[in-house]
């Protein structure tokens, strides 16, 4: 934690939006790796919040998909200007500071960026603290609002009934972050869990233990049949990530008083399709009427929305994982270069649980 | 209520449906008026049930969209068979019995089917009673299951938190039997409600004294200019009966912690969409992503997974028809000749409140 003699400039390599993705994003294309020098002398000066930037060194940044989605002219998550950074959560360490909140030496979190060093105002950063027993990562994972903290409130916090003992629980997106600590947490419940992902059905059925396995990626077995195979009673609960014809089988399947969460679709952001101005071609729920013929609900939710829970949800997290109830798979990633492959694996089915490129400075 | 001497025979008068409608219902080529002659000293014998069977000269019918869904072959209240009665709930006067239940003379209730004589056991007859103070009508509309009823759940049950003070309420179908009852039971709370019909905005501000009104027919303005003009700042909760795109666009005005409530789906009924086998063609809300945006709910109903709370909702529709809160237009339509234009006036806009059959037989 000391600080090492100041360098009188530090090689910044980041990833810029060059290019507006058309339909799938594509990493040669619209993306590019750019490298500043910053002084060390000035490069924290002239700045409107100059008197509370911090510059950092970036350490672990995690790959979310919401950085897909910011790509687009106008998106669900907000939009990236073109030559901007691209958005990322990181944490890493101060190495210069005006703020009095940081000191050099001290370890933070925040929305670093895809890049090596940030610089960055100290309001927009945590001070980053490791709990005992957790990998020091799990504050981008287990323990980060976008991933453990979403999976909790989808499945505790937003349903008007969560899951319970006796229901079917399916979980879409399964093999990913958020889908793999729901998955894990509705288990916890008693409720029988199948999770649905693309050609891990060895990774849900082994290291996640659920009850059951459906591959998207089968091509000798369609969506529909594994569900009836999986959930011969129909489900009871369905956390969604990713919409379009697997919700739409899964409302096929809804059974009465069933709850349904929209936690996202990631069938739609990779499709260009979310980024129309009039949002009219993203592909609704065309069986959306079986929760009339069913007295079924579904609710959307951002984990902004639950703030205030969040102290229950990290406790509960914290002590899931403690027991061994809950684990969190780790896709690591290694240098800034791997950054947009990382995120683009996130929509072809190639990551397991939680996708983080390990930041390797210069 | 005395019996006249018994004929010999009755003359009964019965829409049969001939043909699935493609697309749109033609009553001109789906439906056929069949005549038979039931003699009545044999018309109650040898049947599965005949101990049970009455003859119930039919007075009045109510005109409901499910039986339009029901024409189709797979359909999301249950299919009819070619050939077979057009359902329709109704009450009329006993006029033959063999059950003990029921003698001549007596008022009665229940599915009747479009016709002037229905043979029904008596197990599927309710006796039709008259509250003081209600038009005698008030069985098959204030009071109705396919009616009222469903109007007070979907407005109180079914949401995790209805309409109150503050919030912006929009209905759709609400110049319709069930929209315009449940636009009135949402004033009720104090919101403010604005409803959506075609080129009935007279009714809904002046009849039914409403906030605001959207016409769907007029030309000159949109419907989303035309919401955005009702509601600035959004909507809270929304009674939906149409679907398509109106539901969308109250997706895209919904607040966030809005609740809507789908209740049916007319846009859709008669475009022959809902009678896929695979229901992938109706048009499913591709704005449903705003439900996570936003924190909102999407909840579907039928009245039937409420019967339990059915004798409050029955008291207060009575409560509030009394004080003069909630009115019941109806639209009479004379004949049994007339009940296939009286379904398809549904669909056309060419309602306002419930729709009935005065039966007039020979």
């Amino acid at each position: 934690m000391t600080s090492s003699p100041k360098p009188s400039t530090f090689t910044n390599q980041k990833w810029i939006l060059t290019k507006r993705p058309k339909d799938e994003f594509d990493p040669d294309r619209d993306v590019e790796l750019k490298t500043e020098e910053l002084n060390s002398k000035s490069c924290l000066d002239g700045e409107k919040d100059e008197q509370d930037l911090v510059l950092v060194k970036v350490e672990v940044l995690s790959v979310d998909a919401f950085i897909r989605t910011m790509m687009d002219a106008t998106a669900y998550h907000g939009s990236l200007d073109l030559q901007n950074t691209l958005p990322a959560l990181g944490y890493g360490t101060v190495v210069m500071s005006k703020s009095k909140k940081f000191r050099v030496g001290q370890p933070v979190l925040g929305m670093l960026g895809a890049q090596t060093y940030a610089r960055i105002p100290a309001k927009q950063l945590k001070r980053k603290f490791d709990l005992p027993l957790l990998p020091t990562s799990a504050s981008l994972g287990l323990l980060s609002l976008t991933t453990g903290l979403t999976a909790y409130a989808g499945i505790f916090f937003v349903p008007s009934k969560g899951p319970r003992k006796g229901d079917t629980v399916v979980v879409t997106a399964s093999a990913g972050a958020v889908g793999s600590i729901a998955a894990q947490l509705a288990k916890t419940t008693g409720a029988k869990v199948v999770g649905i992902a693309g050609n891990k059905n060895d990774y849900l059925l082994n290291e996640l233990k659920l009850d059951g396995a459906v591959n998207y990626k089968d091509k000798s077995i369609s969506l529909e049949d594994q569900l009836d195979e999986a959930c011969p009673n129909g489900v009871d609960f369905v956390f969604d990530n990713v919409g379009g014809d697997t919700l739409d089988a899964l409302l096929e399947r809804i059974r009465p008083g069933g709850r349904i969460v929209i936690c996202g679709a990631v069938s739609q952001y990779d499709s260009g399709s979310v980024n129309k101005v009039d949002g009219q071609t993203v592909q609704g729920p065309s069986n959306y009427l079986n929760l009339a013929e069913r007295g079924a609900e579904m609710r959307g939710f951002n984990v902004m929305q639950h703030m205030h829970k969040m102290p229950i949800a990290m406790f509960f997290l914290f002590w899931y994982y403690v027991r061994g109830k809950v684990r969190m798979t780790e896709h690591i990633h290694n240098g800034i270069e791997s950054f947009p492959k990382a995120l683009k694996s996130l929509f072809d089915g190639g990551n397991t649980g939680k996708t983080l490129v390990k930041v390797k400075n210069v």
